[in-house]
């Protein structure tokens, strides 16, 4: 698997997952030099002059990176490091985005906000591939991302732990701007077309809606995920 | 030009720019058969059991509508139409998006949260074509959108015109939470690499960053636009 464009080959590269680092011209722009060293830093080869022939025409920036695929995490583990950590847990719960570049966007925005750790369920989910790592920016290699084989029960085990579990719902009575936010938590975002599960709302603690001035269209679900995220911090940070 | 989606399709349908309805299958399900009942009131011929040769396996929901392409507006009737309504003006400003996938999830977030007018640059912009479309579940057939020749220029216009004008700029000073954000406003978004350009910053009236926790990547610019629209909303809700 490759990567492509400065954001995304410099994390997956700090982040310890680059193998082949590929760059496409033999005069380095002076922003390469600093990648063409830390590469070689982390022992990883680096290629000058050209690019891998599945790349060409499609690598921005001329630079592409070969990566070992970020691996996705057990649920055990995740309770396991859980208990592990003394920081406020807060978790983002993807229940059926399957577009990897929503699904990309996501993950981009959850390392934006300091989300703790990422939860897809292990069917039904966009696949990490290089789409979802360039829409990510390198994020996919940055936070850790679970994977459960039924979400609905792995919500009920976070419950058990003191999590407090919202989901993000359009048609839910509450709003997202008048809820507390606060502690830890765990947001679940739904699927593109159809939103969450029934079955996994049904386990939520709460369900709140994103107040918009016209209801015709939803919000695309990374945008909504920005907007329940950046949200979740500003109470944060307005906290005494 | 053709959309697919039952939404897009609904709300391109509602507006006015709909030319030839295909639907895939002979047996219609029962969500379509009040979309081939809008067309048909429309004047807009359907075609049950096929769709067209170009759409084939890339036509989401099996329907799909034939469309004349949404018009750009011109910078002159921008000014024209802010005078004719009596209604507090908020206009989206996108200073370089390129990306068609990125300018349809802005005009998206923008008719949710009652955008009035978006301003895009002559050069330099994503066009308005299927993907973009696509990706605005049909808001690029109802919100207007202007074409300007200078963004610059424009919001020195729109300042005269008592438009209180600001930038979301990852290096601002100014946090977007912490900003009085109501009356006759625009927001000036910049392109997906480099942000809102150094000329147009300098016009603008105030510079605002979003607060993020980690500040190692950037946000995607239609996920950066959704929190800053609802950040205006949520401020114009909560007036007195």
């Amino acid at each position: 698997m490759v990567v492509s464009g400065i954001h995304s080959v410099t994390k997956a590269l700090e982040y310890g997952f680059g193998l082949k680092l590929y760059i496409a011209s033999e005069k380095i722009a002076s922003r390469l030099v600093s990648l063409c060293a830390s590469a070689e830093k982390k022992g990883c080869e680096v290629l000058i002059g050209n690019l891998p022939d599945s790349t060409e025409g499609n690598a921005s920036q001329g630079v592409v990176l070969e990566i070992s695929r970020p691996k996705c995490l057990s649920e055990k583990k995740l309770y396991f490091q859980m208990l592990e950590t003394s920081e406020t847990h807060f978790l983002l719960i993807l229940d059926g985005v399957t577009d990897p570049r929503n699904f990309g966007a996501c993950l981009r925005t959850a390392v934006s906000y300091g989300v703790t750790g990422v939860i897809i369920a292990k069917d039904n989910s966009a696949p990490l591939n290089e789409a979802a790592f360039k829409a990510s920016s390198g994020a996919a290699a940055m936070v850790p991302i679970y994977e459960v084989v039924n979400i609905a029960r792995c919500i009920t085990n976070l419950k058990k732990r003191g999590i407090w579990v919202f989901g993000a719902d359009v048609s839910a009575d509450d709003r997202l701007d008048k809820a507390p936010l606060s502690g830890n938590l765990a947001l679940v975002m739904g699927s593109e077309g159809k939103g969450i599960r029934k079955n996994v709302k049904k386990n939520c603690d709460s369900l709140l809606r994103i107040s918009l001035k016209n209801e015709e269209l939803t919000l695309n679900v990374s945008v909504a995920t920005g907007i329940c995220l950046n949200e979740i911090y500003r109470q944060q940070q307005s906290e005494p």
